[in-house]
């Protein structure tokens, strides 16, 4: 099957059957799967699964597997006992022998079933996630116009993707970068194998880094306890999954359909949340998650949340707590403990954590699988697209509420990382330079000394030189 | 538990917590099945949870089991993993020693299922079953105004009641009487019994006699052939529930809205029918798939179709084989195979059947778990509400097109079941005394002589004296 | 695969993948197995497979299959992965359209790994039954000359049958005829009914009657509660296999090597006992049983014991607690209770009791799989020969110990079985006579009023006028 | 739980309740059992379960576990469900939390059982594994003294331990040392990933270095395939494993008696054999193998035997194929391949190798899961007591059969593993000084070179300065 001639790297043709969710769909579903998977969907699904199939490639970036594998394709067929996912000049990295690996062919189906709901059910921002046009919604979409609407959304996918299960409450969340050092990843490893001895299953953004390391040292140590289902999740979005490409470990994967959406995923889903070192797409969540513990209606909900890392790591997560005192002030800092190399105080921390949320929501009525009680108003809803005219409108000065200054600051973050690695971001900063961020001097100064350290941190990027797409203007 | 003071029959009270299907809901989800439980839906979710707790009585009056147990009730509520019922005053006949029979459970938790998926999807349909009215419907209602509409929402119901599965074809639709003879009872547990043995599974319309024969002979097989995965599964309707209540063996029971989409629930699902004895429930039902089977659009589509029974019901079939081929001619029987007394035929025949069924799917690359290439008209979709105009003015003359004149005959039927067994009904036999049917002279005979039959083998109803329901005029 | 030619009755060929305790063998093992099957153990084997075949016919005849199905053959080899058991002109009606029966294979396989383990591990006796002749035991045979050897002989079966198992106690023995009326055998059905819906599972000693209906009814009810593991045991052994061949619903089947270790069996496993009417097989077994709890080491053991049956049964049991109060004194009487025509009550006491054997046990540390602490002493253990010497040499007079003189009443049931059903048994009356029993007149006049009563009320056999193989002499 | 007073490392009580063929054991056994705990082989017991207890600690000191704990303790009792297994003073670092990790528990209710097992059944050999005294065996013990005994005395172990599975070939058996280099270390865990990817099993002598390595790597593949049912055995001996104590990612753990038990269950399970970089015990396994595969009766069986490394043991297995080719011949260099750093040839090369194993089985109708078909002689399978005066007088000259010449090599590797790092042979060599190996110069000079490189390249022991335990004289 493998077809060398005139493709750059090798490739193979394949077909997958997919299960869980892809197999009893309607006679209209399955057209619109197809359309989905054709029509103007169709570049979007076959850059996701492209992401996928390249999965374990050393690169972040994002174009990288555009170009390596120019003759890549994806169709997806009714058949009958369900769909029939089929897949042409496929990278031959994701076969063994000219079998696709299971765990892949598993993403790959969850990449159209997630793309397809997307297209069925949530209408407008299904078929066009940019926002900002006024193309009108097909008839059946959820309303995306309300708070209550997109947490709708939100949990509709996640449900469809089987993420969501009546269980115990035993999922820790691990942000951090995909660009970190040796040592850093060897201790989210560890971090992860005492999570996974605690029965503790993983959440992930995807990808290599601080999103791979803590899903290898739990599976190690779901062996060793003899776990038989081990969640291994990840969730991340269309615009970050060509640069963190999902781990073959993950064995559930969940395509939100932007970032923001991706961010309510986590904090819904997640009973507690561990923070690795990382750069700006760290900084966004830490920012994300603060914001929202901030609020005054989110006060009484217990969330733990640990800053973790190496000895080395530590100079890293002073200068974070500096950051947040500075700006958030340190009634936000309360909300967080800074554990600095103890991977066993870190997962014992995190199971008493998780216990106390269940206590909690047993005594709320709240579910397990979804945190319902947590209020996340708009502004964290609303997709944010780093345009350099909302760049600069940004309002980062002294005096705002907390969470509402968060939440700016969350949108600078989000629009460096755009600028970094995603397609978009990338044109625009190419197109008209780097984006300003005005502010407050102190903060200013604060945010320029924060984004200098990642850099010579070497945080931002796997390879190469960086060079800023942002320029902060006091 | 027990609550014997004040009631007229011993009840208790227990709390159901469902799985499969109901753990995993959104707040608002829970919120409108909680309406659904406490608002309009209450009483025919009340009505429908106690046919389920009754199951098992000799009584097929609608009526018997709310007289009863006037102060059963069910209400519904969110709970950390899903969702809880709460029954109160609770037949003692569905616990034992107090604890509810698991099975029973399971079809309780259909039902709030069922109804909820109902209200919360089919909208306008689902809070009221009867169409004449013109109460628009809730947004987000599916469009049961074309084929593929209503078509779209068996499917939507079926699906989320998990009786659609990507297995092989193995479904065998069993219809025939609920009030049968002992003799053509135990033939109905042979014919059951070896499905069972050659693998086969069981789907009837739930209730006494013909259709819990074949599932009890069925669930004796499948023990001997060491069968894992069995699946007995029944298709009603509000209408019919109370009257025919689900047997416990019953694993799978879904409750479709009108006994229309209920018939094309049992052709879209079952790979083969058998017609055992009956009355003029399993006339509706012969004449239905008559009906489809004569169009030519479904010409070249297999669908095995056998009438059977033992010795003594020979000169039944022959009376009914008389009246199809008088009213829809010699072309309508070929659809048909008549089987007298012979068990094991019956089952290679069927057997047999569904491996066409099988070939034919695979060939035109329809699905294994719904029959998508048979037409179903809207004349056979659209409830028919049996009033004594409607039923007046069915149009039963010679000269129409088979598959026409047979829906009208259904029709008739139709009413005459629910003139019978329906509290709808029987309020309005009650009111304007019985129907009357119009149509040729032959025609009217041979129904008319049919009809008495039924009375005289005692198939119309279990109890009493039968009073007629209708008068044929010709 | 039908071959009708030159058989008196339709015959097929097949072969038996066994898995469940034949897969893994020693190259020795497999060796001796063949050996086994074609060795001196051959006919016993072939027999016994043939009984498993024919399973679900009319007839009570040892002889009366092997009549019918002369060619029938069986073989064992040895295969890849485990042993192949061929099987020759077997009787088709262990076949549906050519395929066995999944659990009559399950059945056939069960013989070979009883006979095979017999042969292998308990030498002499497996290779020589009749323990009257002085053949030496093959070196590394179980000393079966002790009470303790013995019990562990049985112990090793059960375990290699994998009938023992680490689950809560829950095993309801079940005693009775094989030939009772119609209505007592509903009776049966009913009772393992409620049985199995209190999560109760059934062993009895195979065959039709009494052995059959606890385990269907049970069946229908453990369907209904959704049980997930029920177990159907039946205790057999080579004498009374052909006159009381297994029913297919039986999933765990035990052949023991004679009807003494078959009785310990019994009381080994289960953890509570319910006798329905049957005839002197059944007073056998009732002997048996009183003569162990008589005996002082048991007296503090609990143990359920209920006789019931149905209103016409009445009388039946009656006249057993006459005399056994004649014969044992009260206190035997003490250790049973009787209820008639009430189903329910006698499941409540089994649960009530099987409970209170748990407690027990958790108190005395003895486990649940194995009634340990019940001593057997080795006059119940030793095998019985009836020759008409041992007949007439019991001794039945008042006076003795109860235990003492149940033990001797138990044999003389015994000889009256074997002269009534057994081949050997049979054969000594066809050429000496009837069996002579002597005793107290007033034992004797009661013995003869109980088998007169069995006589007339057609306990003896199932077909033909009953000749009497015994006379009491007084 | 902890309990530090006192004890020189922190301890933990805790109590195991094995499962997984320890449940049903007969009132005899459970009583050998306990007196094989607490007699004449509690020491063995205690040492086995402490290594077990203290694995990924990084001493090879057989001695140190039981300096560092010296109140640990290991006792076993019978209880209602089977047996319970209890610990004193146990290392804390076997548990999370005061919780021991449950696949440690696994692996020590595996020594108790084995430990049992050879006590019960392998009687004289269980209680004395120096079969140079002469004290008699017990009744029922098996026939050591015949090549056919010890075979299936092998067999009933790892068939009593579950090993043994009737499943398709896919165990490969990785040797090679444990003491290796992180390169070398790395490459093994790259062979069992690609060894996984395609569904292999994994199967090694314990312990850390090249026996860990490919278990790791294979439990991520399994993870990406989604492999439900992976083996990782484990096959160690008494006197190695303390020395080499178990990964708990080893789900199957097995104590052979002594070396050559060990030996021969490798290589009659594996149906493949991987060689990594090692020392010595690497050496002996090398010897073993080809001493084997050069029997003439072996000649026709498939084996498929690869040594393999990274680049930078290229050296080492060159000198390896030098010394093989001067003592064996070229004919025993045909039998093996060397690959050198190239991972997924090796794993491609198994899988061929495995299924060309698969056709000569299912071709000569042997077993899947156990090769009948070698031929082992008694040489290669009486226990070698490594005295001073056996290890002088092994014949080690040219002008023997190749096949007798390379057991005699094998036992002198033996030895000089015992020298080096088990219990007795340290104190031999403590007591009389180093041992002495004669034979012709060239061979003597050969394998002081292959020996001196050994230590060079610190392949002897993981921690100290290497004092040899040998001297050649040639």
């Amino acid at each position: 099957m493998e077809k060398p001639e005139n493709a750059r790297l090798p490739t193979v043709d394949a077909c997958i059957h997919p299960s869980g969710g892809l197999e009893i769909l309607s006679r209209a579903e399955v057209a619109r799967l197809a359309d989905t998977a054709s029509g103007g969907m169709h570049d979007l699904m076959r850059r996701c699964a492209l992401a996928v199939l390249t999965s374990g490639s050393a690169s972040d970036d994002p174009r990288a597997a555009q170009e390596l594998y120019p003759d890549f394709d994806i169709q997806v067929h009714q058949q009958d006992r369900g769909v029939r996912i089929d897949l042409y000049n496929a990278p031959a990295m994701a076969f063994v022998d000219g079998k696709i690996i299971r765990g892949v062919a598993e993403l790959v189906a969850a990449v159209v079933r997630d793309l397809a709901y997307r297209a069925i059910e949530l209408g407008a921002e299904g078929y066009d996630p940019d926002p900002t046009d006024d193309i009108p919604p097909p008839p059946g979409a959820r309303n995306l116009e309300t708070s209550e609407g997109i947490t709708d959304a939100v949990f509709g996918l996640l449900r469809n993707s089987r993420v969501l299960e009546p269980s115990e409450p035993n999922l820790v969340v691990c942000w951090g970068g995909h660009s970190i050092s040796r040592e850093e990843y060897l201790y989210t490893k560890e971090v992860g194998y005492e999570l996974g001895l605690r029965g503790l299953d993983i959440c992930t953004g995807c990808g290599p880094g601080a999103m791979k390391g803590p899903m290898k040292g739990a599976t190690i140590a779901h062996a060793k306890q003899r776990k038989q289902r081990m969640r291994y999740i990840g969730v991340t979005e269309p615009g970050i999954i060509a640069a963190e490409s999902p781990n073959p470990i993950v064995n559930h994967l969940v395509i939100m359909p932007d970032i923001e959406k991706r961010l309510e995923a986590f904090v819904r889903i997640g009973h507690g949340i561990i923070v690795f070192p990382g750069g700006v797409g760290t900084a966004e969540e830490i920012l994300y998650m603060l914001g929202l513990l901030l609020r005054e209606e989110n006060a009484g909900i217990p969330f733990p949340l640990v800053f973790t890392g190496p000895t080395s790591a530590a100079p890293y997560f002073e200068q974070i707590d500096r950051f947040i005192r500075l700006t958030l002030g340190d009634e936000a800092a309360s909300r967080y403990e800074i554990i600095i190399d103890d991977p066993v105080l870190v997962a014992q921390r995190m199971l008493a954590g998780v216990n106390t949320v269940k206590g909690y929501r047993l005594a709320e009525r709240d579910s397990f699988f979804f945190n319902w009680k947590l209020t996340i108003p708009m502004e964290f809803q609303v997709p944010f697209v780093p345009t350099h005219e909302a760049m600069a409108s940004l309002d980062l000065h002294h005096g705002r509420e907390p969470a509402a200054l968060a939440a700016d600051l969350r949108r600078a973050f989000s629009g460096i990382v755009a600028g970094n690695v995603k397609e978009e971001g990338l044109r625009r900063v190419e197109e008209h330079g780097p984006f300003e961020i005005h502010g407050d001097p102190d903060m200013m100064e604060a945010l320029d000394a924060l984004l200098r350290a990642f850099v010579e941190q070497r945080r931002m990027k796997i390879a190469g030189d960086y060079v800023p797409c942002y320029r902060v203007v006091a």
